[in-house]
């Protein structure tokens, strides 16, 4: 099959073996898949990946290796990781497989990924999609589901106001999530023409230029991943308010840890999230991110797409299969 | 009067004009008083600060400027700060002077110190201290109520499991403050005899070469202000677990900030506290800080005293007055 390898390099090839799925695994048909970043960080070595990238994706369920083959012609999006399923494993108890230390991650952590015409996946943490919901939304399910993580972490409180800093795929994904759910959200950003997509939906915006830098957000999402973001984040968050960190840029970053202290500033760690909700969301059409896609390529052009993605100014790039 | 005032240089001043307490505030006469490493920090130019410098100490009121004139001849305790008391202010609102923008900090802004033979201080932010608790006791108030903040910012549950790390005296007097709540508390550090003071109180220790640094504590509170402090106590902490963030040293980190996202860690800032349970506990009993006292030095000799305050091993260095 046709799969996109990254293994010192990133390469396209024809003939990987399609994978064969395990006890209680599904083998998916892919439709259509995401480019992350973390795709592209995964390529300057983080991690240390080798294998098919990718973790976001839409296919067809083809076979089911168990009793039950209710799923075979479903379409369906992958969660992102499996645990150990050891009896031990307090995540795994918990469901929670996304920090099991033995977890498995699509494209990133002891797991082939979705940039092929196969993966396999155990189907519990294969989700049907809603009929409402095209391939093209669909595909948004995982890092939606990642800024619905906010909401499972914090309380954000009818009077906060918040703001997400960036305006790059995962601050508008971001700010639109927000914004869905009746909460006083500013999305801040460089790019009035990204800035603009999410303004068409409601969402309050501004340029950075024009934005008065004060101490006065209950709630903070750093979505810039760079290091005067996470300053400006900072310099935005009122004492005892939160500043939530999405981005895993994987370079050190030389801070002033003081003003943490001094603010009694939260900093909350935030990652991948529950795929239901996010689902619930798409299927609801409150949130709309085809203005989020920068370009759709076959897969034969792939490693053309990855180079789009390097662009500035891209937003999605998808792969076709 | 004698004053240690910091201005470009630490200089002990035998006439120094006595303040005059403002509508409200009361006159004390200090008796005894405490060196913190922020003294230190701000004689290397931590937050610009000039005047006298001290924010820890006990003292006897000597006279009021209200009509309420009950608190004179009174043992008390000063908060570190009072607010702007603007009625728009929502700190001074919620008497949380601590973080009004327009505060005064006793010795680190706006405000002179208590390394004197007096200060003034608003008397509602003054504390009496209880009979039971001794002047080398009392003085140790404020750190008390800094540690107790954590209990303030973050429930800690009886399973949960914390470490702190670093054994100065802000990590033993948080040690010692947690313990003596029924927390499931290890104290880790370098040095058995700082050690041995938590141990003879209870605390579990551990020497940090013995220590098996694995991500399984719900919370860990960083009290060792150094870099690779910082990094010991991500590595220690669990996945969606609690970092404390207790120190303001002042200098620049490079640290990578992928692990607090990856493992959706908050990290929570945390500073002064609040007088009346640190007071409590002190009086119960269940907290003995004599230990921690490296010397107390006549005021004449508080130059001396600052140095030893530098010394390593050094614990808490008190001036008399």
């Amino acid at each position: 099959m046709k799969a996109l390898l990254f293994d010192k390099e990133l390469k396209l090839v024809n003939d990987y073996e399609k994978p064969i799925p395990k006890k209680n695994e599904a083998l998916v048909r892919v439709t259509l898949a995401g480019i992350c970043n973390t795709d592209y960080e995964i390529t300057k070595g983080y991690m240390g990946y080798v294998g098919i990238l990718g973790h976001e994706a839409v296919g067809i369920v083809e076979d089911v290796n168990s009793d039950d083959k209710s799923l075979i012609g479903k379409r369906v999006v992958p969660e992102i990781s499996y645990g150990c399923e050891d009896p031990e494993c307090e995540w795994c108890a918990k469901k929670n497989y996304r920090h099991c230390p033995n977890r498995h991650t699509l494209g990133i952590w002891q797991k082939d990924g979705v940039f092929a015409q196969y993966f396999t996946m155990p189907t519990k943490v294969l989700f049907e999609v809603p009929d409402e919901v095209p391939d093209t939304q669909a595909v948004f399910v995982e890092p939606l589901a990642a800024a619905l993580e906010i909401n499972e972490q914090l309380h954000i409180k009818p009077m906060d106001k918040v703001v997400v800093l960036g305006d790059g795929k995962l601050g508008l994904i971001t700010a639109l999530a927000l914004n869905s759910q009746n909460i006083d959200v500013t999305l801040v950003g460089k790019h009035q023409n990204k800035l603009d997509i999410a303004k068409e939906q409601g969402v309050k915006t501004a340029l950075l230029q024009d934005f008065s830098i004060e101490k006065k957000y209950d709630i903070v999402v750093e979505a810039t991943g760079s290091v005067s973001g996470f300053e400006t984040s900072l310099a935005l968050t009122k004492p005892r308010g939160v500043l939530v960190l999405k981005s895993t840029v994987a370079t050190g970053k030389e801070l002033n840890l003081a003003p943490i202290v001094i603010d009694e500033i939260t900093v909350l760690g935030s990652r991948c999230g529950q795929f239901p909700p996010a689902l619930r969301l798409l299927q609801s059409g409150k949130v709309d991110f085809s203005k989020l896609i920068s370009g759709i390529y076959d897969v034969d052009k792939a490693l053309e797409a990855f180079e789009r993605n390097k662009e500035k100014d891209t937003l999605k790039v998808l792969l076709k299969f």
